[in-house]
């Protein structure tokens, strides 16, 4: 685990920051990507501010994995879409820009829009983020 | 779950065809992919035959949650890399080949080998894969 100060993160963890929240537990935290590679993306965040997946807990890391597949099932259904990638970078050569693990969840729509190289990311508009994220936390409610 | 025939990674993790294995438990299976994008680069797969993630068991998922830390670790500590990603690819359009739950584990190297676009990969030689498996699981016993 880093020490030192909260990451962006663990702010809007606290609720410090803002964010589109659609799932939390006890180790977990999930809201929507405010630069998303397409509609429906979502980032997964253990509470725990470990920098990278390496350093994570196995406790913290259990507790994730557990909930990818129904995070997934719940954008799934909400934005239509089928296929998906989950992300997860660490290290500034593989991409990584904010330093508390997470993993993304990005659906791939028929227009195209998803994982792709170099990433392309659009602004999250606040008014369809939020009933976006209420859809998602509805089903995982 | 998919029903009907075995998977290639189910004919794998049964031991009708070959690999170079890293880590197996109760749940989990990991080895080196024979196409790797670059040295090191593992495939961390549920027991459980899932054709994508939203449909693993939540416990499939927290077992391959718990493990995905320390094998990167593993994976990190024998090919000096520091930096990875993980990759989780569900459905034709999200570039799933095996139709078989699987997590990329890919070490960034300083020679820029690594997860790419478009995925560059190579052949893994028999020989530099059973040492490289065999370091990765001695690290995992």
């Amino acid at each position: 685990m880093s020490q030192g100060e909260p990451s962006i993160f663990s702010l809007i963890i606290d609720g410090q920051l803002p964010c589109h929240k659609v799932y939390e537990d006890d180790s977990v935290f999930a809201f929507l990507d405010i630069n998303p590679c397409s509609t429906g993306h979502t980032l997964v965040v253990p509470k725990e501010q470990a920098t990278t997946l390496d350093q994570l807990s196995d406790e913290s890391a259990a507790a994730i994995g557990t909930v990818l597949p129904r995070i997934s099932r719940a954008i799934l259904e909400v934005t239509g879409a089928t296929d998906f990638n989950v992300l997860q970078n660490n290290g500034e050569a593989a991409f990584q820009s904010v330093f508390h693990v997470h993993f993304h969840i990005i659906p791939k729509h028929e227009d195209g829009s998803g994982l792709a190289w170099p990433f392309i990311t659009t602004q999250l508009d606040p008014e369809e983020g939020k009933t976006l994220a209420e859809s998602i936390r509805k089903l995982l409610g």
